[in-house]
């Protein structure tokens, strides 16, 4: 699989850094395509202290000569604002965090350690990295957006009718959110449950238009595309369920209203009128817009803080208290973009060659001239 | 990582291998247990006619002398009783299945083509495959079982008390279902559905009691158990979601009753009295038992087809009909089960050694003595 | 990266089976293809009896429909004659095989174990799968062979003109040797060798001609086409070096009269007198022919046995006799092209697509019209 | 495999950055350490002028705190003092070098392309990274060196008796060569080559002292630890053929006197009197030490240039001079040294688990104690 990305770097580090190697060469990048997505990810009604003091500003230190790639890894940095060498040992682990598994796990005395690295800090990475795929994307018409879809129990429901309309109101939602009243609702919830100290998951919905049919396959389990898709969105901080489509809803549907009838039309193209398989049929795409929805616990970092044991005393000891936020609903989209984005970028490289830009477009325009033959 | 596990044959070809490489020296493996594995696969009320062709036995073929492994690659046959050579062309894509997306991809201008690779068939040699991993985590006291919380829109609801009890109960059903009274109205279901020619999804629940804390981990996004597992399950054919516990409902819970309290016992172990997280946190298990949910869109072959359209002529006409069930829930059951043992035995490898059973039995005992230190 | 090949099966198991992972769609596979190959790992001056017993049949058992490739594992049996399920424990371990350290790493106290993966039996496997790469590769110009240019200590020569005559004269050959006075003292050196219970060993050329430039690249040190080849055939059974052209002499030359100097002629083609760099620069294939060497040790089995030690009572014992060929060097010259077949067909599939063979095609046709622009 | 590597960096960029991947918990890294070896890396009579230019040093940006690893990602940025954003075209491709190749490769106009990621300068990066590697390998007592062996057609023979002696006299050579008389008479080499504006190439030998038995196995083609150290070896630039041991002289020596025979001694431990396996028998280290040798062509840039072809005009044009050094086979030892190290504790934390140290020493402990059992 052409496309590789490592992330390296701690919450309280000097910095993160991304490295994605397998890009062709050719593509235009641009840092402040890379910022705009980073100030995305930072966004989000509910967020905390952090978000104040770190503007992350991506610093890309190789790959581009004259803007546009050379076909070498690109690395990008986000230098840590917040950034503190030593502290104070932590011995009480928080529930649902790294804390007590990664102190188990590695032996360690003291749960700064599972945390640095597995705190959420770690998605600037991702979404700087990410960023690159979308890029490349981008040049072939592909679109990747996402909103939230519930928020602290609250289901948005009121959708505008086009994906154009729905990516506009989620952008001008400062909680990604398209449905305006239940925005207004969730808001309410959160600043509940702010008041409580207390927090609060969701769910976002991750959608990319202009995906061509017969990315993925299904030909050997490992290269199904939804099983990648979920292999990434699901190893974002917090994300304990993912969907391709509405799937939880379609297994309790009839097969006769589950699938999308195949038509043919004027411009000699099948296509579908319905979009229950989320743009995905036996691990490929289908020309369908791609929708997958994932599902986010509240964060485990409580201010009123749950039951814990000290891991050097063994004492009953409430969990640490670590600035946090209330809910990052809004910012896992954004994440899941850039880890959605990674994977499609890999499957598309893979399919139409991964050398350069110009004979990637050659190929992927004779395939799509091919398809409508 | 250590396990690689290629899968190979058609639907109507001569046969399937599995061959599962990485396997440690000096596991004891018996062909018999793997064939009741496949006779689980077969089993559930609302299978078609092939599952009475079949009656799949596994030959295995290498990488064991006297009955145990020798570190080799060990591969499994599995021999199709229906095997027909050659069709005729089929050219009705069926919707919701690899028919039309195949054919586009790989300029097939005969569905049998992507249909024969594409078919659930397939999921024999994962359960051959997967049972050797089963094997090697029973020897760690790690037991993996499945039971269906939803079929046809109807909810399991009454669960027996204990893990043992619910498996049983999951076993002695022919729906894998352990309420009896949601399985006879689930039933009811299915005979409605073949009356009209219809077919039925589901959700499924796999779970593995016995897995200590520490496999899999958060330190990068692509080692983390949850995602690995998503990915596993996913790629399982007509899986379209995955869950970790139950993740569709936390997502909606506030975080003060959404994590799992940390506690202390008399035998100095950390535990939690509740399983919000399903057993993983940060991608770790963290020794509760791991519960993971996969949801199955209905059937895609209908006897009562689906509009669809020639792919030679261009004109409507209804998908093809292949013989098929009207479900296949179960079954998907015990399929996720042989994926998610691959999984977990990968971790559990990387974790302790993948050489030789003896030695991985010292480390795994070391650790657990540890852990309670 | 595309392709994938796991090998498995045992000496005296019940046989080998091949699964090729990555194939395109489009492919036409002939079974006597893959016997013709076989068959040639077979011959060859100096093997001993096994060769009698064993006349390797391909089966092929799946990912063909009406004799072409659908983009499906191919997975390849090739069955053992000699198949003994037991015998008698050997524990006198041979030095320079596997015996001693796959019995110590293992924890084995048979021989046999770690003797019946390790036996060069498995290369029937990889010489099965390596030539469904061929075909793929054969189709494009691209043809792969390969020549003794020493054994016993008896360097050939005398070569033909062009390539094709030394393909010839090596087909030819009994030895595969293209120098038919070197070949005549190669024989004496085996007759003498095979008198006094000794074995030989040598070095084979592996050239590839037809192959475009730009398959591999520098711009990872996991993606250098020559780092990969050299894996490839350093993994051949008793391979212990390997060269790409003659490097160990071009080490030894000054750099004016070290590399290729680039010229550029009436066809709008960039070339090169000469091939100083065995077809490979910075990783990436230049267009002229690839030129690899590999030095095989002399088998490890000797009728004369050296000293070892019984690893069960740990008394001074000679190595085990076990039936075996004086030398196997030509027959490794067949492995070495089957495993640059499987490698050079993975950077193909990298470059041009990997889905269906009228694409690649047009890809490859595009760049190699692109290169002349 | 669990150690993953990814380098970016141009040879003119910012700098370049190692990423290094999987390392255990608990391993203690100083950055003098790696400065060390960088330092090393550097050294060499016959470099030219930017090794004055450069003096390397290590910046570790994650994966640590107080000095210790957290099993996190470990990434070092070195940055280059010589950094030059825009340069003029280079059209002019050098014969040896990625200019040509890689610009008909990825249809780049200007050879700075190709050029900046292929240049060597990137090996410094990997030597950061195989720094931590090596640190770790230390902590079981294995120690990794080299030295040269051959330089502009000189062989060093004369060689201390121990492999401390030889070592040290490495070190202490500004050559890394142990044999002080071949040194004097490589160094006129040198400078004859400086007078006349050529480039000389040589053999390096690298040798790992102290390696347990059983490191990589013969059970599958890709997991032998010959293969894998081969193409680690050959990736490092400009070598362009590697050897197990004196594979090529063994080549041509009869069974009878090419292995080495297995003995017993008091102190219950089975062992070798001599080491022509060069430490690796089927794949798997035999606990002698482990012996490389690579064979490095002279450097591709020559002052003196060869004939080559502008790439825009199409008309010959000596290939460009780019500053260079007449040798760089000292360095290319270093270098060899830190991707030997990176396989190295790979297949060492395969055998004996990655998470944390200290489970690791136990681990190994045992392991060692049962086999001298």
């Amino acid at each position: 699989m052409p496309l590789r990305m490592l992330t390296a770097g701690e919450s309280h580090g000097r910095g993160l850094v991304a490295t994605v190697e397998g890009l062709p060469a050719g593509l235009t990048v641009d840092v402040d395509y890379l910022d705009r997505h980073l100030s995305r990810r930072q966004a989000g009604y509910g967020r905390g202290g952090r978000m104040q003091i770190e503007r992350d500003r991506a610093e890309i230190l190789s790959g581009l000569m004259g803007g546009t790639t050379i076909a070498a890894p690109v690395s990008v940095l986000v230098w840590n604002r917040d950034w503190r060498l030593e502290e104070p040992p932590l011995t009480r682990p928080r529930p649902g965090h790294a804390d007590l598994v990664g102190a188990q796990k590695y032996r360690f005395d003291d749960v700064r350690r599972p945390l640095e690295r597995a705190s959420a800090r770690e998605t600037a990475a991702r979404v700087a990295g990410g960023s690159l795929a979308r890029r490349l994307l981008e040049d072939f018409g592909i679109r990747i957006f996402s909103h939230v879809v519930q928020l602290g129990g609250v289901d948005a429901t009121m959708f505008p009718d086009s994906f154009e309309a729905l990516e506009s109101a989620a952008e001008a939602s400062d909680l990604r959110c398209a449905d305006v009243d239940a925005a207004a609702r969730m808001k309410r919830e959160i600043d509940a449950a702010k008041t409580r100290g207390d927090t609060l998951g969701g769910v976002v919905e991750v959608i990319a238009i202009g995906v061509p049919p017969g990315l993925g396959t299904y030909v050997h389990w490992d290269r199904r595309l939804d099983g990648r898709l979920a292999q990434a969105l699901m190893s974002v901080h917090a994300i304990k369920g993912v969907a391709v489509g509405d799937a939880f809803r379609i297994a309790a549907t009839p097969g006769s209203a589950a699938h999308d009838e195949i038509l043919y039309d004027d411009q000699r193209t099948f296509h579908r009128e319905t979009n229950r398989a989320g743009g995905l049929e036996a691990g490929i795409t289908n020309g369908m817009p791609l929708v997958m929805r994932a599902a986010m616990k509240p964060i485990s970092t409580l201010r009123n803080p749950l039951r814990s044991v000290d891991i050097r005393t063994k004492e009953d000891s409430p969990g640490a208290i670590v600035r946090s936020d209330v809910t990052a609903v809004p910012a896992a989209g954004v994440v899941c973009e850039a880890m959605a984005s990674l994977v499609l970028a890999d499957t598309f490289l893979e399919k139409f060659g991964a050398d350069v830009m110009a004979d990637i477009h050659e190929s992927y325009e004779r395939y799509m001239t091919r398809l409508r033959g």
